[in-house]
């Protein structure tokens, strides 16, 4: 099986951008097929501001309403994406900015639990993804940097979890590939006391969990990465932007194990 | 040869949802090898004036600052590509968003004439178009709907003619393909005293400029269109969207000839 690295970079590394500029460097340099995925960092929270947009809350719950999709759609499929596919073309990287609703690569359904209609925020439908055709991208010598906004059938756009299309883009392409997960951040990885978790079993997760050492939005981050593993992904580490190489061989950030 | 249908979508059609809905379900049911590039719209102007970014004119010549590029790239290469590739996709049309930065499909550098500075704005360099790349995507049935950003090799973002775009592709690809260019626009054609004229000459074309009669936007748009002519294009219709069809069998709108 040919080695595929799928990478998503996010967090505070988005914003600053001198920061993304070294890690684009250090991404670009990464041999054979890859795939970048990214978040939208505060940019999008910023503008919202800006144009007065208020968040919109119902039972406690973040909506995405269209104004907000509006604005994540410009932001992440545009500005950033753009930005990226540029800088990495620069660098002699040929990449290719998409978002999920490209071509139907990740196709998605609007997220509805039980009563709460959380607005225009999709759901990845996992067994639909475009393989044929992302398998066809990546022969092509091109990589791929997606965005994260999908759509629906009926073409209507939806704000999708970064972190979630990483890890269901790596496991639907885990047939086809040695896929080796990564996501990147501004962190040196998973941390117990200041130091990084050089090895994170599912077992150790839910005790680190149960103390409230591993918490917030690395219990989710930590529940896709944990899902790859089981769904065939060979590998998946979690480490800061700034040391790529060391993560892909492995001398840094924490590996998730089964 | 291959048959390639090339369609640039412009004007007001951008910013009537419900006329650009309509005008790609004609498109979606255009067979074969199909490209559509779409401009901007009122959109970004509305954004920017939003935001409070002023507009900047040096010697009377409106610049594209750093935050105008930014506006540009959200609202082209992120809100409308997106949107459009999403309701194409609906449509049962494999529609791929992108931009002329990606992979370099549509390489530029920024706009130096004399001593004036437009700011981030970019002219294509033509005889670098990556054709091979366009045919690799049509011939993977894909349609390619392609904003006008595109960028520089240091990765920098530029602001581009989105008719010269559709005018530099349709020349660039008419080596490969029997090229048909279509402009659509709000108006029915190029007009003469409020009737279309059915076909127009460059002799002709130099006549009714000199009365007057054709003016403004349309003389960049058919300067853009004879060039294609020049080029080796076998087709160019100028006409109204919603007459999308008629347009291409010829039964509507202005076709350019030598």
């Amino acid at each position: 099986m040919k080695k595929l690295i799928i990478v998503k970079i996010g967090g505070n590394v988005i914003d600053d951008e001198i920061a993304l500029k070294k890690f684009l460097i250090l991404f670009s340099k990464i041999k054979g097929d890859k795939i970048l995925i990214h978040g939208g960092g505060k940019l999008a929270t910023r503008l919202s501001e800006k144009l007065g947009i208020e968040t919109e809350l119902i039972e406690g719950r973040r909506i995405t309403n269209k104004e907000t999709l509006k604005v994540t759609t410009m932001v992440y499929a545009g500005w950033i994406n753009k930005s990226i596919s540029a800088l990495l073309n620069s660098n002699n990287c040929k990449a290719i900015g998409l978002s999920g609703a490209d071509a139907f690569i990740i196709p998605a359904k609007k997220r509805k639990l039980g009563k709460i209609d959380y607005g225009f925020v999709g759901d990845v439908i996992k067994e639909k993804i475009n393989i044929k055709l992302v398998k066809a991208l990546l022969d092509s010598k091109l990589t791929l940097v997606i965005a994260p906004i999908t759509s629906d059938k009926n073409g209507q756009l939806l704000n999708t979890n970064a972190d979630t299309i990483a890890a269901s883009l790596a496991s639907a392409l885990s047939n086809l590939y040695k896929v080796k997960l990564i996501y990147c951040f501004e962190k040196n990885g998973v941390l117990n006391g200041g130091k990084v978790i050089k090895q994170l079993g599912f077992g150790s997760y839910n005790e680190l969990k149960e103390k409230g050492i591993i918490k917030d939005g690395m219990i989710p981050k930590l529940d896709n990465a944990f899902s790859t593993i089981e769904n065939g992904v060979k590998e998946v580490v979690i480490g800061n932007a700034n040391q790529l190489n060391n993560i892909i061989s492995k001398n840094a950030g924490t590996s998730i194990i089964k």
